[in-house]
């Protein structure tokens, strides 16, 4: 089977992932997105609230990054209503909630909206449960709920001790599937805690994770988030990331950006979030490093308002895609 | 050209529209469906209401009735919700609308609904301006919409004398091409006032109706509607056509069913409607009057809660379409 395309999968959900997606669907290669599920605020949260959907904001992002349907069908998707009683809601959002209703299963809602999406590749929900996102901070409090958990002020208060999921879910098994026969798995970049974590922490996905024989490849965030991560340098995502894990040294590689963003984008950004730098531990690392200009330049043209602020400074897909594919390449 | 398909066009909207459609799309014909954009009620309504689009109620209708897209895509598109925020709301409305938003014209949106819906035929609304319908009563009161001149019990006490479009709206030109080119074009069955008048009532569709070759037939309904048709004979809707088309003669053919509906129907439905009978003015008729048993059995296994009484007593498709293709044959 030499000529078979390799298998690459990638870990997360929100922004991030979708970087690395519209990267690397350009390239030949057999790709997958297993998507958090413990999302429960904003259009997807109206949507859980009201009709006991699973949570359709990740996987709709991933359906748009890899869709070959063209501009039309990924504006349509991506479309979000200003005003009356839609306003906040969005479409995709709506299209696969309905979709899961109408069918009665997520995942033939997903085949169904990846058809009509002509989707190169597949987008696997990390699980077919219904879970919710817990945070312990470090005064003892438990916040509900991955929306209440982004409220930064509370969380940068106390700091986080413990994040877990509960009910916990067990792992959707196409999920297990894709993990285990990938060549390279890309985990982040993305919020650490609500976007990469959550799904290591469903049943059965860490020690499948272990257990795959593929390269495994974590993309550090290219700014920390407040209440969050504040502070935190490359290893520090690492490490949190191994302890849910539960392995050292599971990482093959740590992918990070060395370019420096313009000094009046990191102004603007300042009470966002710093660059996340490589850190003193990561002379001590258990996996091999690689420091790259990994930056886009200019400001995304698709960005919204309300995204403006969280795109200024943001990841190229075609460099990432590069990056990852030398990384196959030499796997 | 003596194996090209024939070209049927179907002027109406609403139910009546879809059963002519349904039939007919199993046939070897050109189908076009010319699509009234008078209703302003319901989630139509809505949509139009906060978003300023053009009403997409009955398009969806002809679009799901030409559907080839499979049984899901057809749930999906007359999907209505039941709860929450979305209540009242039908997918494949929010669907059209979003898609005429995002594209920017509602020619664009049923261009990309219609692939997505792979339907066998066209779907054109009568024009691409905002109207809306008006009806003047006896007493001189004038009615500012359908949704208000569906309220019957002010039309019954007081009768209809006039119904037109303010502003009238200039026909779409897609709309002339076809009619000017079909082979048959069939009018009806629907609601009198609001489903089928309207669509002579824009400029420019009377006059080339008129001046069509095409076989003209129209379509009775089964049942009167209380306050707009009651105690209609077949003569009279005809009556109120002609005056609108301001052409008498202008149908060659007049369907009409002559079965009888079973009376336990009959007795159910008879605060809504009686069945229309063919009259004496019939027997002074100007056109080809073919009375046929077009009548359902059984009750529509898709009739929703709220559609369950005025789809109790239905055409049936394969019928109609039977009728229709022996006048097409003879034309």
């Amino acid at each position: 089977m030499q000529n078979a395309r390799k298998k690459v999968v990638v870990i997360g959900g929100g922004t991030g992932t979708f970087t690395v997606l519209s990267g690397l669907r350009r390239y030949p290669v057999d790709l997958t997105a297993i998507v958090t599920m413990a999302d429960d605020g904003g259009s997807t949260g109206r949507l859980r609230d009201e009709f006991g959907v699973l949570p359709p904001g990740d996987l709709r992002q991933c359906l748009v990054a890899l869709s070959d349907a063209g501009e039309v069908m990924r504006k349509l998707f991506n479309h979000r209503y200003e005003k009356g009683e839609l306003a906040g809601h969005n479409f995709g959002n709506i299209f696969i909630s309905t979709l899961e209703q109408v069918t009665g299963s997520l995942d033939r809602a997903l085949d169904v909206a990846g058809k009509i999406l002509k989707i190169n590749g597949r987008v696997v929900p990390v699980t077919l449960d219904k879970i919710a996102l817990h945070a312990e901070l470090k005064n003892g409090k438990v916040l509900r709920g991955e929306s209440e958990f982004m409220e930064y002020q509370l969380v940068s208060k106390f700091g986080v001790k413990k994040v877990f999921l509960q009910p916990a879910g067990r792992a959707n098994p196409k999920a297990l599937e894709v993990i285990k026969e990938a060549d390279l798995i890309v985990v982040g970049p993305g919020k650490l805690y609500t976007s990469v974590l959550p799904n290591f922490l469903v049943r059965g996905v860490a020690k499948s994770f272990v257990s795959s024989g593929a390269k495994k490849i974590y993309i550090s965030n290219l700014m920390s988030q407040q209440g969050h991560t504040d502070n935190f340098f490359v290893s520090d995502y690492v490490s949190v990331l191994e302890a849910a894990i539960k392995k050292r040294g599971v990482f093959d590689v740590v992918l990070y950006n060395t370019k420096r963003a313009p000094s009046g984008l990191l102004h603007k950004y300042a009470d966002e979030g710093e660059p996340v730098l490589c850190g003193p531990l990561c002379l001590k690392r258990n996996f091999e490093l690689i420091g790259e200009d990994l930056l886009a330049g200019g400001i995304a043209k698709t960005a919204k308002k309300d995204m403006l602020r969280r795109t200024l400074i943001r990841h190229d897909p075609d460099k990432l895609a590069k990056a990852l594919m030398q990384q196959l390449d030499r796997s």
